[in-house]
């Protein structure tokens, strides 16, 4: 590829840059974003070759743009360089949300929508911002891409090539099966702690519950700690798939206090231990 | 002290063991359990002075016992010990709930129940077995003595001393305050984690599903992986605490899938705030 241009240089854009001049897959990147700050430091870093301020000038001549702003962005980002948008330059995203993502698409980029390829790295750190970008950040990680049936294969090919580029496994499946598995495997838990913490944080004993909570609430509300605009915006833009996993949740929860209402020790043992099991086996062989 | 008998010389026990041998507290450490080849190793480890079979030989002339086994034998170890207890023995547990074990010590040890103090360390590891003993294990750590109204105060003191000897801080409270407490900082996040990982393997796609979790994932779903047979005890014992808790958790929930079903993004964004500032502050002081 010869010329990329990435919306938002943070932690995802910058690890994509760097992966792929590690790589050698590409010529010319081109940062892009509002904060002019983070864009110096990533051109003093070498993450980017070039710090645009002018959409017109970034566009002209791209092959790919890669949005990874802040998903409340996306839009008018799609928006501002629609009017600059030459039919052989591609388009995708990072966003952890796809349906949401293809609305937007299809609105703001009208017939030209096929252009965009949408995308989602399922990599992540507990650092933001350029400063921790790393090439192997995406190495033998999952990347799902959500195309619309009237992209080019070769244009969804181009994209799969630059995440297979920065070491990363490529799924197809559509936006819609996208957020239902992400609903339950990562939106869902992350209410879930959410829920908790605030539950314990607002009674009167918080300070004498929070001395005593040891390794087990350590980790099983790492994720409570999560950016809360971030994840106000992922909620709400899967929120038909993330409300039917909480209402499985609450369900599978209340036959949990079913059997311990009833005393049923045998019944919480099978259940407990189906869950040891499943989550062990996945531990064996996670990628994570 | 001169003589420690310690029932269940696996992770728990034997790290008091070699935490009280390093800080030169006890003079002999008998160990006694039904796995005979555990006491061998836990012997040649040089973590036991001594590996009894005979409860009469093991409690004459102890200072002091304590109880480390699975929390489901200490009712029957109260039993076979109150036949040779003296006055002058001082009994301990290091179980993860505290009424039961209470109500336990008062049928078993009748009007000497006085002499048993019930504790909880708060701490644990990964690995489990004698192996993984370790003298730091309690190094810095909370211990909870929910001692009997009628316990003499320097009885009370040499449990204290002897968790002390280990680093550990002592604090102590009634039983039922123990267990609500721990109801909330940890019974209930792993019977939400067990609720989470079993719902999530139940379903037809539970291999992609498993397939795209990841990072948030593991961690939420860690203490899924815990022993089922020692949380089903943990739960049956402290089920009343348990309920309370389960119900506040799916009020909360419902409150959570109240302000996503009417897309009150604010609500949401506080709601998250509040838990994200929460454990965020929790994470800067924590000792686990």
């Amino acid at each position: 590829m010869n010329k990329l241009v990435i919306f938002g240089v943070g932690l995802i854009g910058g690890s994509v840059a760097l992966a792929l001049k590690q790589a050698q897959a590409v010529r010319h990147i081109v940062g892009i974003g509002r904060d002019g700050d983070h864009l110096q430091t990533a051109l003093e870093l070498g993450v980017i070759d070039e710090a645009q301020t002018s959409l017109a000038s970034a566009l002209d001549q791209a092959d790919m743009v890669l949005i990874a702003a802040p998903v409340a962005q996306t839009f008018s980002i799609l928006q501002s360089i629609a009017p600059h948008l030459s039919p052989d330059t591609i388009v995708t995203d990072a966003g952890s949300t796809k349906s949401d993502i293809v609305a937007y698409a299809e609105t703001a980029l009208g017939d030209r929508h096929h252009q965009f390829v949408p995308g989602h790295p399922i990599a992540g750190a507990e650092k933001s911002g350029v400063t921790a970008a790393r090439a192997d950040l995406f190495s033998k990680k999952n990347v799902v891409l959500t195309p619309f049936s009237n992209t080019k294969a070769s244009d969804i090919g181009k994209v799969q090539a630059m995440w297979e580029a920065c070491g990363a496994h490529v799924i197809k499946m559509t936006a819609a099966e996208h957020d239902r598995i992400f609903a339950a495997v990562s939106h869902l838990p992350h209410l879930l702690a959410f829920a908790l913490v605030n539950e314990l944080a607002n009674r009167p004993n918080a300070d004498q519950l929070f001395d005593f909570a040891a390794s087990g609430f350590r980790d099983f509300s790492r994720i409570a700690g999560s950016h809360p605009e971030m994840w106000r915006d992922i909620s709400l833009a899967n929120q038909a798939a993330l409300l039917d996993e909480i209402d499985a949740y609450q369900a599978q929860l209340s036959h949990v206090r079913e059997l311990l209402q009833q005393q049923d020790g045998a019944g919480l043992q099978q259940l407990f231990e189906r869950a040891s099991h499943a989550r062990n086996a996945w531990a064996r062989h996670k990628k994570y």
